[in-house]
Parts: C-alpha cells; sequence; structure tokens
C-alpha cells in the first residue's frame, strides 16, 4: 500500500535528485528514481539516527552500495536533517562540494563509505556487521542496531560481493539487511544480456535469509525490513522489484537513464508526473521537511535513552574500556610490550611479525583480522584469541580464500570505527584485492595489511606467487605507505609506525625466509625506520658508493659492502624500508642519506626498479628483478637471478671501474 | 564400484606425485592423493587427447584449476604418454625443469593453463568453452569436444569463479565439465571455519547442473561424467566427496598434508597401504604403461577419425577460413582497412578505437570480446555481428559487471587459440582484474585490453573512476605492452601494434574526452608510434627543452611548446606513447629521442610519475597527477591540476630559468 507521506518523501527525493544531475549535466539519475520510495521508507520509517551526532557509535548504518545513485543518498541525509543545505544539492559533482559524484567517505555527513566501484559497498557492509558484532562482544546492550544497504545488479555480479555474501551467511551476520535494487537493467541494457541466476536461490545457498517484495509497496517494504529483523541468525537480502527511472514516464525501464541526465522536457514530464507542484529545479513541497522534523523527535527520543544509558555504562566501570577501542594507541608504550629478538638468530620478518602480532592482541583490546587462509603461511593468527567460525565472529577473523572481500571487510571494519583492523595474504595476491586497498588509501583508513612471502625468494611455488612487480605497484598508490622491513627489529617498528600511521593504510611487505637480524651501525637502530631510509653500514666520509636496499637484501648489501671492502672499495648501505616515510623528511635529512657529493649509487631490491630512479638516479646500478621469477629453491634462485654476494660484488666493482 | 585397472592408475599418480614432492622436499600432495582416482577415470575412460599432437584442435581440455595439485597432473600425463618422463617428474619444482611447481603454459605437454592463483583455472576454463562453442558456431562438426578441470574449495571461494559460473550457466555452456574436489579441508583447516554454502544449491541457482559423487566410486565417476556430457544446455558440476591425501594413513583428511612434504615415514607407510610393491621412489609398476598403450590406441583411432573428416572438409573449401582462424593476421593489410579520421575533428580515442574495431570485425574473423557492462563507454561493440546472450556465445561478449572475470575468460578463449581476444573496462577498474592481466603476461598470451577514461578528466564522476597510479602501474606487468595513443590516428596503429604482438598481452589506453588529431611534423607520422616514441613536433637542432607526453596531454604539450616559442623557448615534443616499445628500440633511436645534449625534460602526463625519471632523469620537470583526483566538470579539474597550456608554460618557464 502506498503512503501519502512516503509518497512525497519519495517524489522530493525524485525531484532533488534528477534536478541535481540536470543541473551539473552528468550522473546517474534512473537509480535515485528507481529506489526513491525505498529510501523513504529506510529514512522515514526504519532507520535510527541522529543527524546532529552523524558518528553516534550506535546509529544504523547505511551504505549505498550503488554509489552511482549518490544523488538519491544526498537528498535522503539533505531531507533527514543532515549538514547537506539545497546549496550543496546543487553544487552536485562540482570541485570541492560535498556532493562529489560517487559518495566519499569523510567528505559528507552521513556518507559512512565511499563506493561507486561496484561490490564494495556491499563488502564494506558486511565488514560493518562484523565490526559491530565485535564491539557487542565487549560492549553488550550499548551496541545494537543494523546494517543497511541498497545493492544493485551490478553489486550482485562482482566478484567480491559473492565472496563477502558467502562468508557472511556462514558467520551469521544477522544484523545486515541489504536491499537489493532488481531493475532488470545495467548500462548495456537488460539483464538478459548476462545475467539470468535465480538470486533468491543462491543467497539461499549462502545461508541468507531472502525475501521478496515491491518496491513501490511501502507497507510490504517497511514489513519486509521488520521481518528482516527479527531473522537474528542470517543476514537478509530483500529483493525489490524495482524499475529504473520510475516517475519518469519517457524513461522508465530504460537503460538510457542510467548514466546521463534525463534531459528538460524529461524532467518537466516527470514533475507533472509526481504531481510537483513547482518547475523550478530543486523546488520542493516544505511539508517533507515538517514530515523529518516530527521524524528527528522521536529519533531523539531513541537518542537520549541511548545516552543515558550508555552514560549509566561507563560510569559503571566501562569507560576504560571503551576509550581503549576508541583512542588511538599509545605507541611508545606499545613499544616496550614488543619481543625481543635474539641478534644471532635468523628470522622470516613474516615470522617476527607473528611475535609482534600476538604481543599487540595482548596489549590492545581493539586490533582484530586475519588472513584470506593464509594463516599459518602468514603468521597472521593469534592463539589465544577469539576466532571466527559458523555464526560466531571473532579477533582472529577466518576471511577464506577470499582476498577481494577480505579486503572489503577490512574497510568496513575501518570504517566503522574502534577497530584497527589488518589482512594477511601472499605478496602476489595484492593483485586480488587492489580495488580495497586503493579505496582504503583514497578513503583515508587505518588499515594495516601483511603480505608475506614477498620475493621470488617463495621460491619452489613459482612465478605465479612470486610477486615482482608488487612492491612497486604498492608504493604507486597515493596515501598507502608501504614499509620493507630488513629484519626482526624493523618489522616491530613497521608495525608501530603501521599502528601511528591513523590517516590511511599501511602495508607490511614481509619475507617468507629467515633472514639475520641486521647489525645497525647508527645510534637509533630500528627506530630510524620511521625516517624510511637511514645508514645502516657506514663506510665513513667519502664513500665510493651507497647501496640502497630494503628487505632481505639490506643484509645481503652489508655482506657485499664487508667485501667490497677488501677488495678497497668504500660501499656505505642505507636500510630503505619505505619511500614513503623518507619523502615526509626533512631536506636535511634527506641529503645526509643520498648527499650530491656521492655520485655513485645502487639499488639492490628483489622487484623491478621503477621509480627507484628518483632516489639513486637514472644512472644507478641496478640489481633488481625485471622479470617473472622460476620456479625452484631459495639457492638456485638466487644464483640465476644474480642475488649473490659474489654477484652483488662483481657488478659493483664493474660499476666502480666505469 | 572399484575397478583394478583404474585403481591402478590411481596408485601409480599417488606414487609418482608424493615421491616427487618428497624428492623437492616442497610442494602439495594432499591434494594429488586425494584427486587421484579421478584422474585415473578422466585420463583413461573419458577424455580424448593425442600425446602426439598435443595441439589437436578438438582434444578434450583439462584444467587443473587447483594448480598446487601439479604433481597429480604431471603423474598423469607422463603415464598417458606426454612428452614427460620420470626424470622430468624426479626435477618437480627444479629451476629449468618442465615440471615447476604450479603449472605453466608453454612450459610441459598437455598444460593448457597456467593456474594457482585460485579462481582462474576454472574461469579459464569457462572462456576456453566460450571459445569453442564459437569455433563451433564456423566449424560444424569439426570442433566438438568438451572442456574439463579440477576444481577445489578455494577456487569456489575466489570471487572470480562466481562471476564465471553464473556467466556460464547464462551463456549455457554444455560442455563445461568440473569436477569439485569437496575435500573439506582448506589450509586454515577445516572449511568450517569459513565455508559453509550450499554450493550444490548455489550452483543450481546458477543453471548449472549439478550431481554429487564418490570420489573413489570409479564407476560412479564415470557414470557422472558421461551424465553431464549428455546435459548440452548447461555446465555441468560434479560434486566429488573426497579426502585429502587419500591412502596415506597417517594424514588423511587433515590440513598437514595440503602443501608440505609427507615426510619419508609416511610415504614408506602409504606405499605400503597402496600395495605399491616398490619402496624405491618413482618405482611404479610397468603395467599401468601398458594399460595406457591400449588406451593411446584407442585414442588415435578417434584422432585418425577426426584427422581424415577435417582433411575432408578443409578439401571442400573451408581451408582457407580455418587458416584466417589460426594465422597471424596480416597487419599491413589490416592497416588498410582502418577508418581515416578528419585532421580537423576532435575525437576521443576510445571513439576512434570504436571505429578501429568495427574495422577489425569486417576484416578478420577472429576478433572476439567485450566489455564489463561498459560497452557504449568503452566503445566496445561492434555492431552487426554476432553477441552473447541467453544460451548462446557471440564474437561481441556481454560479460556482465565482472572484470575478474572477463579477464580470466578472456585468457581462456587466448589459451584455447584461434581467437584474439580482447576486453574493455574503464581504466581505473584495471584493479579489478589484475590476477588475469599478469597472468595473460606472464603466459605470453596474444590479448588485447581496451581500458577508456583514462585520467581525472573522467570528470565528474571523481576519483573512485579516477586513475591515477594506474599507468604506471600497468607499465610495471613485465611483458605486458602499455601503449597510450595521443590521438585516432595513433589509436588505429596501437590496435595493430596490439594485434602484431603475439608473444604478450597489449594494454590500450584511451581517453574518455574528445581530443584533436595531432599535427605530426615527423615523416611517418603515427606509424612511428611502434618505436614507442618519437618527435611530433620539432623545435630545430638545439632544443631548450624536450617535452615527453602520451596520450592527451601530447597536444596539450604542442600548444604548450607553440606558446612557448612566443617568449622565445624553443621546446620540443616527443609523442610517447609506450615504455615497452620504444625500449625495444636500437640505443642510436633512442639516443635521437632522449640526446644526452639536452639536458633538460620535462613529463607531461595524466598519471603519477613513478619510473618517467630513467627516461627524463630524476631532476626533470614533471607535471603530473601525484594524488587522487576529484569530482569535477574537465575544465575544472584541469585548472585545479595544473593541466592548462598556461600551466605548463609557466611551470617550464620557471623550470629553464633555474
Amino acid at each position: 500500500m502506498k503512503n501519502k507521506d512516503l509518497q512525497l518523501i519519495a517524489n522530493s527525493i525524485r525531484v532533488l535528485s534528477m534536478d541535481a544531475v540536470q543541473k551539473a549535466n552528468s550522473g546517474h539519475p534512473g537509480m535515485p528514481l528507481g529506489c526513491a520510495d525505498i529510501a523513504a521508507v529506510l529514512w522515514y520509517r526504519i532507520m535510527k539516527y541522529n543527524p546532529d551526532d552523524p558518528a553516534w557509535p550506535n546509529r544504523d548504518r547505511f551504505v549505498l552500495s550503488a554509489g552511482h545513485g549518490s544523488a538519491l543518498l544526498y537528498s535522503a541525509l539533505h531531507l533527514a536533517g543532515y549538514g547537506i543545505t539545497l546549496d550543496d544539492i546543487k553544487n552536485f559533482r562540482q570541485i570541492g562540494s560535498i556532493t562529489p559524484g560517487h559518495p566519499e567517505f569523510g567528505c559528507t555527513p552521513g556518507v559512512e563509505t565511499t563506493t561507486g566501484p561496484l561490490g564494495q559497498g556491499f563488502a564494506n557492509a558486511v565488514g560493518m556487521s562484523v565490526a559491530s558484532k565485535l564491539l557487542a562482544d565487549e560492549f553488550s546492550g550499548i551496541i545494537d542496531h543494523y546494517i543497511y544497504a541498497i545493492v544493485s545488479d551490478g553489486d550482485l555480479m562482482e566478484g567480491v560481493s559473492s565472496e563477502a555474501a558467502s562468508l557472511a551467511g556462514h558467520m551469521g551476520l544477522g544484523n545486515i539487511i541489504f536491499i537489493y535494487d532488481d531493475n532488470k537493467i545495467t548500462i548495456e541494457g537488460s539483464t538478459d544480456l548476462a545475467f539470468s541466476e535465480n538470486v533468491r536461490e543462491r543467497f539461499t545457498a549462502y545461508n541468507w535469509h531472502v525475501q521478496d517484495v515491491d518496491g513501490y509497496n511501502h507497507d510490504a517494504i517497511e514489513k519486509a525490513v521488520l521481518n528482516a529483523q527479527k531473522e537474528t541468525a542470517k543476514p537478509s537480502l530483500i529483493i525489490a522489484k524495482t524499475v529504473i527511472a520510475k516517475g519518469c514516464p519517457s524513461k522508465e525501464g530504460s537503460e538510457s537513464s542510467h548514466g546521463a541526465p534525463l534531459g528538460k522536457d524529461a524532467v518537466a514530464e516527470t514533475k507533472i508526473n509526481l504531481e510537483c507542484k513547482y518547475e523550478d529545479p530543486f523546488s520542493i513541497d516544505r511539508s517533507v521537511y515538517d514530515l523529518f522534523k516530527k521524524r528527528r523527535d522521536e529519533l531523539h527520543k531513541i537518542y537520549d535513552e541511548w545516552k543515558s544509558s550508555f552514560g549509566k555504562a561507563m560510569k559503571s566501570g566501562l569507560k576504560d574500556k571503551w576509550d581503549r577501542f576508541f583512542t588511538a594507541p599509545d605507541i611508545d608504550s606499545l613499544r616496550k610490550k614488543m619481543p625481543k629478538f635474539d641478534p644471532a638468530k635468523e628470522i622470516a620478518t613474516r615470522s617476527a611479525s607473528g611475535k609482534v602480532l600476538e604481543a599487540l592482541f595482548a596489549g590492545m583490546p581493539n586490533i582484530a583480522g586475519g588472513s584470506a587462509d593464509l594463516g599459518p603461511s602468514n603468521k597472521s593468527f593469534a592463539k589465544g584469541f577469539s576466532e571466527s567460525g559458523k555464526r560466531r565472529v571473532g579477533r582472529n577473523l577466518h576471511f577464506g580464500i577470499r582476498e577481494h572481500a577480505m579486503g572489503s571487510i577490512q574497510n568496513g571494519i575501518a570504517y566503522y570505527g574502534g577497530f584497527i583492523p589488518y589482512s594477511a595474504t601472499f605478496f602476489a595476491f595484492l593483485d586480488y584485492m587492489r580495488p580495497p586497498v586503493r579505496l582504503a588509501a583514497l578513503s583515508k583508513l587505518h588499515c594495516v595489511y601483511l603480505f608475506t612471502h614477498d620475493s621470488i625468494f617463495v621460491g619452489e611455488d613459482g612465478p605465479t606467487h612470486q610477486p615482482v612487480e608488487h612492491v612497486a605497484t604498492a608504493r604507486a598508490i597515493p596515501n598507502l605507505t608501504v614499509i620493507r622491513p630488513a629484519d626482526a627489529e624493523e618489522t616491530a617498528e613497521a608495525w608501530l609506525s603501521a599502528l601511528g600511521n591513523s590517516t590511511g593504510p599501511t602495508a607490511l611487505i614481509l619475507t617468507r625466509q629467515d633472514i639475520p637480524v641486521v647489525k645497525k651501525e647508527n645510534r637509533d637502530g630500528a627506530q630510524d625506520l620511521h625516517k624510511g631510509a637511514y645508514i645502516v653500514h657506514d663506510a665513513g666520509k667519502n664513500p665510493d658508493i651507497i647501496i640502497l636496499a630494503s628487505g632481505s637484501e639490506v643484509n645481503l648489501s652489508i655482506e657485499a659492502a664487508k667485501a667490497l671492502k677488501e677488495k678497497g672499495i668504500n660501499a656505505e648501505v642505507v636500510s630503505f624500508p619505505s619511500w614513503e616515510l623518507f619523502d615526509k623528511q626533512p631536506d636535511d635529512y634527506k641529503r645526509t642519506i643520498l648527499p650530491d657529493s656521492v655520485r655513485k649509487k645502487a639499488v639492490v631490491e628483489l622487484g623491478i626498479s621503477m621509480g627507484w630512479e628518483r632516489y639513486a638516479g637514472a644512472d644507478a646500478l641496478y640489481i633488481t628483478m625485471e622479470t617473472f621469477g622460476a620456479s625452484g629453491p631459495h639457492n638456485a634462485l638466487a644464483e640465476k637471478y644474480g642475488f649473490t654476494i659474489q654477484n652483488i660484488v662483481n657488478r659493483i666493482v664493474d660499476y666502480i671501474g666505469k
């Protein structure tokens, strides 16, 4: 049944959305028109939020996975009373506006996630649910809300949503309520072109609770959502039969409405059809604001009640605990808890990271994460702490063999707040999860990645599992801090750096193979990691050459430098774990590491040389890995590709001789 | 029921596999032991192949999607009579062997795909089926075979297989027969940790034909495969209940057998359990070879019959047509068919590519491909040619919103042979399909990528849709040729370059926005694209600066050079569409483009500068894009980020003044 108030709200969303797209002369009107009634029900009838406190920890979350429908979201948030004015909506898709083409986290009040690349919002929302369940386990009664999302055909076609859906069903994330905008239209035309699976059956197979509903029957939508709320052991999908561009007589049901303005005539005809009294753009019936005023009054009561019980809980002794979740970690105090590494004992940096991780789990309650089924290899499992499984979450998360969803769920946890999430896989499989890594960087999320098995020294598993270009392609992502520690001590500092970097993700690049603890000649030892690069092996005032190296190649370079010394060549070795950290140093520090006076430089790294030229110069000596690797034992690979002390010495001797 | 011959074959596979892993002291014995009986049935009872002609076009294809079980594949191929000796198996996982850790296409006779990264083989096999159907449409009666694969839990958890499965069901690829090694074990332990979906129901939802079978009942396996063969309208999944490390008493059913040698004792105990008469490694009952000798005799008959009817078909007039599929395209003759572009008319390179594509479809029968639902935006649809849909394939493939599967299916088409496949999406979504792009490069596949919307000039869609680091990260992949053409004419040549490059994939990076046809001052015009870089705007003998630019920034740089001329600055402009093509030029050509005599260089490109230093030097002027973009109109973005003639002029004047 249609409800007059909801119809007014839905039509107001339609008018604002299509006018915004029309004024911007770009955008996606079809989705907002198609989903306006669903949005009206959610914001006016269902969701609990407080525009005056958009960060309210117990608010319901809403994710617009179909991010191209941003006009719908901005219009709904505007009506609901968030800090989005009509002028903001008029500035849709303009530089500096808070209403960009796709929703951007941190840019707009009420926008919970950055969406647009399809499937991401779906998996982010699963991550939010995981976070909410983890937090509710700690703060029972204080955290208890739902995660809503509108998802599209595109979201469901993307593999990442399949991965996330399977895991959500497995973990039994009952507070998930997703509404599927089943409009049977994609950019190329009817879903008949490429999408005829049985979505209901597929999600049932994932152990979801699935309902069908008419996307324009307000009571039915509300009823379905309430049913979904009652289903606490399974995530819910509500398949809403919709029509793209609903309300626009000439474009209803057509893909032409998806990604282009309707055009002035179609806008005018739609307003008549919707019985909108105003011809002027952005003009809507003021009474819609009164409706939301009333709604906010109701919501304020709920909010105040929560605040009161929250306050009581805090007073009754939970405050310290709460603060430990919602305050930045104290790095210096964590440093004191770091394991000590025996300088005489070789240890893989992945293993060092594993030891650090167990200390961190013990030292802070809000670190949570796991691996895409490589826990024993990634050393990413913290023994003695809770773990996820059938119908449960845990601080150790078993993501299954689903790297992409892992990254996107991790983003969801980070968006949610309260936790610092980490994820782990082989470095070569960064490729499987680049979309969420990029979005974490763009959205300034506090995420940590453990990428182990960081070079051809993966060995026998061969080129499919040996990263070569990955160090470079990780460094290429703006606002991703990449750290490739030289040994166990640097690994601990790299973790601390990651925990201290709250404005973007940090990737730790770790070895499979055991490597020595580097003997450091600098005063501050591994703590100089935070400068991005430092002299680890000093060759006095006028070195003949400076070797820049990272990771397992640092110690190798030191050994080469010692052998060079016997040949009368003074080689300085710089441990260079992080370009991004180094780039932030003052110029005079940079000059001490890369003095103009020393013209000859070498780079020793088991990755492509690309980009090192900016530090070493185009005419430096590059002992790098420019091709795919091969399947074989460590030592044979070292010989084949020249990563031996002898070869490094020979090449430097040749180079110096030039 | 168990069959004595098949049991002997299965146990021989077990012995060879576990001995190979044991000798290499690394590898994955659990899967080969678990799936040995399935392999025995496939190679001895089911599949049609000819080890003497591994490239037989009508052979059944076998894909080991669970590529870590490579020892199984090598053992089976050895027994079946392919060119893999016992010595090769003894050299498992050694450098230079034909038995690397994961199967590598082109390295080993009988290995159809490079697998290991999970999910890839599944989707490759779907691509093979697409190719076989396309080819069968052209050569009815000549091409008629099955595509077999063994897939694992990991394959099914990966999103790419969900995407590919949904599409395979949609297109009704009835010659697909996949056997799922349902052993309930992953690296972290039981699948209960993260995987409890109903696989049968999920694949039924995708419109697959699903059967269950005991993975050790030979008759049942055979019967299920024969049933699957009869189901011609749906792909088939056979869920085989298996036990990891089957036959090894102390490790059966345990994840410890997955990725490490069983150990000498366990190997010895397994041999006793399997009633293997020999203690020595790699010793198997010779009679197993007799069995396969008999099998090959049967297969030779089938092969000879096919050869005979193939010969007749060729003689009856199909030879020319066949050769057009299986011979490299004649680039010079294709060049003559290229569209002419009006030099006075601006045109986006994506649109130019669209026109080229229609000419290519008309000019060669074996180009096939499509977009991940962005056909109208990518200009990747060739009107007037067949297209895929419900229960049909076509040269225009509608991949749906599934970039990852698109890339992996494309690889499958390339592995299959006969077609040059292309795919298309927004450049920012390269991230969604990096795994198959890397594998195409590693496996030397002839693939073409159309990545449109190549810079912040995507405009209002904002930073989620604006590639910034992607040009660099594409260039980073070894053996991927990246070409960013400066205009329509270069776009046509870039396509020809891609069609001529049969030893690796080529990515064309194309603009969304219209750009002018560049006025070229060099003799050979756009054909110089094949050199990777050439002088497009000459500034005489001693230019003050050389500007290196690609794509839409070439014309912008020429305009800036003209403005600089008025200020008395001679700026040469080099169109630099491809590093990889340039790197292949002789040194003296390189020096004409990058002469030492001109010290000042600038790079103008709408991407990160990373790596340009090797051509321009670390102290060059970089007018590049080092941060994420923003949502806004083209002109506003040009102003904000300094990609205007005026800003380029100002920055060069400043730089020269230094």
